[in-house]
C-alpha cells in the first residue's frame, strides 16, 4: 500500500490528509489560513510545516507523495517555494506543487480533466485537456469585477442602491430596501465610508451576494438581472477554456460557495452550460490534492 | 463699490481671489490642497485661513461676504466647520458655504441655474432649478464605478486587457496594446501588483483615460464604444437632475478635465444633450465662488 498527503490552503482553512492509495482519509489536520500574502512567505512555510510534522507524527509508513495547492500561490510563481517547504519535513517523498483551481478539480472530477468554474467571494475557471495542457483564466481581483463572484453581485446590489438614490433607475426593485436594511443606510452618505474606510474589504461587499440570490429566488426582477448576467460571466470563463484547449466533450466541475449549494446562481449557470443539475464532486480539493500527487506520479 | 472673496478647494489647489462687484479680479492666491479628508479638519482650517489672511492683507476695504467650496466637505456635513473657519479672519463678513460642484456651475452659467456635468477622475453632476432647489448625484467614488470618470474609462481599458489576456473577449482592438505598453505589462499576472500594490489608486488607473479617448479618436471600435457608454452614463446623471428638479430650458455646464478639453467624450456627451458645442464657462469655479456669495447676500 502506497500513501499520499494532499495539502489544501484555500479558502478559510489550511487542510492536510492523509491518505492512502484508493484514497481512503487515514487522517486529517486543519489549521488557521496559510495564505502566503496575508501571512508572509515564512510564516505561511512555517504553518504548512507544523501541520506536515504532525499528520505524520507517528505513522512509520513511507509517504510517497506530497500533492499542495495554497490560495494566493500560484503554481508557477511558488512551484519552488512548495517544494522547499514540503521537503524540510519529508525529504523523501515527491512534491507535486499546485494550485487552489486545479485541486478543485481534480477533486471533483477525480481526474486531472475537466472545467472547473468556481465562485465564491472572487471567480475564477480552470480547465484541463486530455493532451495534458491546462489554463486559469479569471480570477483578476474584486477591482477587475471577477464577474459572477459574490463580490461582484454585492456590488451590482450595491448599485441598486445608489441608483435608486440617484434617481438614475427609477424601476421598482425590493433588492434596494434589503441593501438599506443590511448595511444599515439611514442616509445618501452612509455608503460612503461604509464601503471606503477604514479600507475596501471585498468579503463584506460579497456578504451582500446572499440577498441578491434570496431576492431573485423570490422573483424580484432586478435580482434576476443580476444573477442572469453574473452567470453569463462564468459561462462565458467556462466557455472560454473548452474553446482554447479544444475540448469535446467537457466534464463541468463547479466550486465556491455561491456554486456548490443550490442557488439562483448555480441553476442560471447549469442552464447556460446544459447541464441537467449542478455537477456533484467526486471528492473534495484536499483529497483532490493528494489524488493529483498519486495520478503525478503513480499514472496507472 | 462692493468686495467679495471666492475659496475654491476642490482639484489640486486651493485658490483664493478677491473681486469687486462686477467679478472683477483684484488678487488671487494659490496654495496646496485643502481636502479636509486628507489634511484632517484642523490642518485644512489653518491653510484656508492663511490664504485669507493673505489675501485681504493690506486691503482696507470692507470684505461683503466670501463664498466658498472645498473638495471632500459637502456642503449640508461641512457649512458649520466652513462659517467658522472664514469667521475666525473676517469676523464681519457674511459667509457663503457652499460645495466643488456648485461653485463650478455659478462660475460656468454666471447664475445659480442650470446642470452641470464634471468629469475629472471621478464624476459628479449637480442642478438648480428656477425655485431655489438644488440637487447633487453621482459622485459615490472609485468603487461604485462614478461611470464616465477618468477612473471608469482606465478600468475599462484594464478590462479590455484582461479580457484579450483571458481570450474571453477575441475582437481586435488596438487599445490592449497601448495599455499593456503604457502599464509596461510583461505577463499576465503584472497587472495584479500594478492595481492592488500597495493600495488600489484612483487616479492611477485614472492616467489610462487618454489613452481610451486618443484610441477613439483614432477608431478604435472598442475604445468608443467605451466612450459612448460613459457619454450614456455622464448624460443619463444631467437628464435624471433635469427630471427631478423639473427644469424645463436646462442650461448646461461641463467640468473636470475630461470635458473641458475637446476630448471624444465631451463630443459624445454633447451629441446626447442635444448641445451644438461643449458649453464654456462664463467663470472659473473660484470665480463662481465669489459670484455666489454675492447673488446671495446681495441679490438684485
Amino acid at each position: 500500500m502506497k500513501y499520499y498527503i494532499g495539502v489544501d490552503g484555500g479558502g478559510s482553512n489550511l487542510r492536510v490528509a492523509l491518505v492512502d492509495e484508493t484514497m481512503h482519509l487515514l487522517r486529517e489536520v486543519v489549521r488557521g489560513k496559510a495564505n502566503p500574502n496575508t501571512l508572509g512567505i515564512q510564516q505561511a512555510s512555517d504553518r504548512i510545516q507544523q501541520a506536515l510534522r504532525e499528520i505524520t507524527e507517528g505513522f512509520h509508513e513511507p509517504i510517497r507523495a506530497v500533492g499542495i495547492g495554497i490560495s494566493g500561490a500560484p503554481k508557477a510563481i511558488a512551484e519552488k517555494w512548495l517544494r522547499d517547504t514540503v521537503k524540510a519535513v519529508l525529504p523523501f517523498a515527491e512534491v507535486v506543487p499546485s494550485s487552489d483551481e486545479e485541486i478543485a478539480l481534480v477533486g471533483a472530477n477525480g481526474e486531472r480533466r475537466g472545467v472547473l468554474v468556481l465562485s465564491g467571494t472572487g471567480s475564477i475557471a480552470h480547465g484541463a485537456n486530455d493532451a495534458g495542457e491546462s489554463l486559469t483564466i479569471g480570477g483578476w481581483g474584486y477591482l477587475m469585477g471577477d464577474k459572477g463572484s459574490g463580490y461582484w453581485l454585492g456590488m451590482q446590489a450595491l448599485e441598486a442602491y445608489i441608483r435608486h438614490e440617484d434617481g438614475t433607475d427609477t424601476r421598482p426593485t425590493s433588492l434596494v430596501e434589503r441593501v438599506r436594511q443590511q448595511c444599515g443606510f439611514k442616509d445618501r452618505f452612509d455608503i460612503i465610508p461604509w464601503l471606503y474606510q477604514p479600507a475596501p474589504d471585498s468579503s463584506k461587499v460579497a456578504r451582500l451576494a446572499p440577498l441578491v440570490l434570496e431576492e431573485a429566488q423570490a422573483g424580484d426582477a432586478h435580482a434576476r438581472h443580476i444573477v442572469e448576467e453574473g452567470a453569463a460571466e462564468l459561462a462565458l470563463l467556462a466557455q472560454t477554456i473548452v474553446r482554447r484547449l479544444h475540448i469535446t466533450q467537457p466534464r463541468y466541475a463547479f466550486a465556491g460557495s455561491l456554486l456548490t449549494h443550490p442557488t439562483p446562481l448555480a441553476e442560471a449557470l447549469c442552464r447556460r452550460l446544459r447541464l441537467p443539475a449542478p455537477p456533484q464532486p467526486r471528492y473534495t480539493p484536499l483529497i483532490g490534492a493528494a489524488l493529483l500527487a498519486r495520478l503525478t506520479v503513480d499514472p496507472v
